[in-house]
Formats: C-alpha cells, sequence, structure tokens
C-alpha cells in the first residue's frame, strides 16, 4: 500500500523501515523537502521523500510519527486535501518537557491529541493506536514474551480494522490488540505515558510493555 | 496492627474488613462520630468506629480511601498530630466527575495527589498503591489470573517495606509488585484511572487489571 510516514524521528524511521520489508510503498515527510534524514533513509531503504504534502497526496494511508506538540501544524502543512477521506494512524504523544523531566502530557482542550487532531481533519479517519510502547516493539512484538497489549481506538469502523490488519502484520495478535472503542478512548492511552516513563526509569534497559489480563 | 480505615465507602468497607479478617484492630474514620455507614461496619465486624481524628489517633498505621477530592480536608480533620510518624497508605483517587463521565483526574499542582498530601504532612510517610483496580481485586489478587500488577510508590523506604508486607498478606506475590521509586511514581499512576474507566466500560462486568510485562 501506498503509505505515507509524517517524521523523521526515531519512531517514524523504526515503522518506515518495516513498511517497507512489508512491501508497502513508502513516502517519508518533512517540513523541507531536502531533509537530511528522510534523504538518508529514503537512500538506504530505496523509498521515497518529500514534503508532509508530497508523502500525504501520494499516499493512500498517512501515519502520524511527529511529536505530538507539532502534529497539528504538521498535518495542517500536509494539506487537508491530502488527508481527506484517508486512514491517518495517530501514534504520536505530546510531551512538553519545558518544566524538566518527568514531561507533562499535554491534553488538548482537556480531551486527547488525538481527538483534536481528527477535529481539526473531519475528512480523514483518525486512528490511535502504538502511542503506548517504545518504537522497537511496535514493530516487532516478538520482543516481549506472552501477553501484552497494543490499545487501538478510532470513529471510523472501517479505519480500525485497517489498523489492526497492519498491526496483524507487524505481528502482534488479536488477543493482544484491544479496541477501547471510539477516538476518546485516545484520553486514556494518552495518559499512559508518565507510567511508561517511569518504568523506562526503574526497569533500565530491557523491553517492557503493559498488559491488560482479565478474569 | 492498629489500622485507621478513612472512608466509609465500597473501597474504604472492603479494605476494613479484610483488615479485620487478617487480625488488625481497625477502626473506620468517618467526618462525624456517628456516621451511620461506620456505625453499621462496625457492629457487623466486631470493630471500631469514629471520627477521623478517633480513627488516626488510635491507630499505628493509616489508610486513606476518600475521595480524592476531599482527602485533604480529610486528613486535615484527622490532625497532622495523630498522622506524625505513621505509614499513610494512600489508594484515593481524584475524579472530577462535574464534567459528566468520563471524569477528569484532578493533579493537584501538575503533580500528583499522593505528593499533595505528603507536602501538607511532611512527618507522615505516604505510600501510594492498589490506586489502580477495582476494590474487590485489592483485597484477593487471584480474582484474576497470572501475571498481573500492583504498583508502589514512595519516599520512605520502610514505610514501602510495611506497605509491602501488607500487600503480600492480602494475596499479592512478590513479582506482582512493582515498585515505583519515590511518590512521584504517583503521577504516573494516578493517570491510569482514564483507562480503567475505559477497560470497564468495554470489558463489562469481569475482573481485570493490568499487569507490567517484561523481556
Amino acid at each position: 500500500m501506498k503509505t505515507a510516514v509524517l517524521g523523521t524521528g526515531e519512531v517514524g524511521r523504526r515503522l518506515a523501515t518495516k513498511l517497507v520489508s512489508l512491501g508497502h510503498e513508502v513516502t517519508m515527510g518533512s517540513r523541507t523537502p531536502d531533509n537530511a534524514t528522510a534523504a538518508q533513509w529514503a537512500a538506504e531503504n530505496a523509498a521515497a521523500h518529500g514534503t508532509f504534502a508530497d508523502a500525504a497526496a501520494a499516499a493512500e494511508l498517512v501515519i502520524n510519527a511527529t511529536s505530538g506538540l507539532v502534529s497539528l501544524s504538521v498535518l495542517e502543512a500536509a494539506g487537508a486535501a491530502n488527508l481527506r477521506g484517508k486512514v491517518l494512524i495517530d501514534v504520536s504523544n505530546a510531551l512538553d518537557f519545558s518544566g524538566g523531566f518527568p514531561p507533562k502530557v499535554v491534553t488538548p482542550d482537556g480531551g486527547s491529541l488525538a481527538e483534536q487532531l481528527q477535529k481539526a481533519f473531519p475528512d480523514t479517519r483518525v486512528v490511535k493506536t502504538l502511542n503506548t510502547m517504545n518504537n522497537t516493539l511496535m514493530v516487532d512484538p516478538t520482543r516481549v514474551p506472552g501477553h501484552h497489549t497494543v490499545f487501538v481506538c478510532g470513529n471510523d469502523e472501517a479505519a480500525k480494522t485497517e489498523t489492526t490488519a497492519l498491526l496483524r502484520s507487524f505481528g502482534w495478535l488479536p488477543a493482544q490488540i484491544t479496541d477501547l472503542g471510539d477516538l476518546s478512548g485516545a484520553r486514556a492511552t494518552e495518559l499512559l505515558m508518565p507510567l511508561w516513563l517511569r518504568l523506562y526509569g526503574t526497569l533500565g534497559p530491557t523491553d517492557f510493555n503493559l498488559a491488560v489480563v482479565t478474569a
């Protein structure tokens, strides 16, 4: 599938590289057409790069892997017309480090970043997922053994089905994928970041994830 | 051990009843000396009840099972002198339902309720735990099979050790108890409530919990 990955950071590169390995036609989007990181990634992966608008225009599926603090402006740069009708998988977190560590989670309008993006781009089908774990685990869930969880939420059922299929192609098992319902579920998952950061600090350099365990 | 349970709600009654069953000498504290719920609970469990101050004064260990929105005023009513040097296990969550459901988590001063209580009562040894699950699971972790997690954090190591021993007596296994370090870890666990509420809505009437799963 023609896929845009918006963002050239570690998360964006990890997802984009995985998508290329799965046979997708990936364009990495960045603010300028000559972004050095995007150009290098594209050269190394026989893939494309361009502006956020270039990437979104070429894509059937768009992934937001930018910092949540700038995601709204990134999507504005991508352009509503280039995003119309498309699934937008939002894996971002809005973390404000201006007050030091640990950062504060920014929750626009007391809701979530994902809902803010959906409101700004009502014709785009936003799905929130993968924002609760390290990027290495996103694309290789077997790094943590046994049962653990990736959350999915969104207002468009078909978009969630498409996203779930993508997660399955990354190796996530059906029992590991927890559907939290509509996009307001992002209010719950975006607030997991403080726990993730805390565990990252206390567990040290090991792979970990949260699991929802039921009786 | 002489234990005060502050709060007469479902959480307080569940914890107090479990403590009685384990042989502790429990006083349930409430705002007035003649609280009907506390009186009935005490009669049914051959235990004591009284004001917050009565309960705290009589206790070696104090549990805050009040709504987080009123916990600070509850501890003020209990009195700093009655809390001095004692372990205070804070199981509360500050949920503001004034805007409807789901409620907002109130984070005093951008931190956590637990830290607010610790700051107001510097001579009391606050430990945050058990606030991330249903009260039935708090006192019977076997309701959810296999590996799942209770978080503990606090600034006083001896107080955490004492709290961990209490959790062990409730049935929690060492591998299920995750120490998040000092009391600022409560910033992480208090923000789990939106996910808990969301899962409660999507999973329906079943026991569940989160687990930290490591490689």
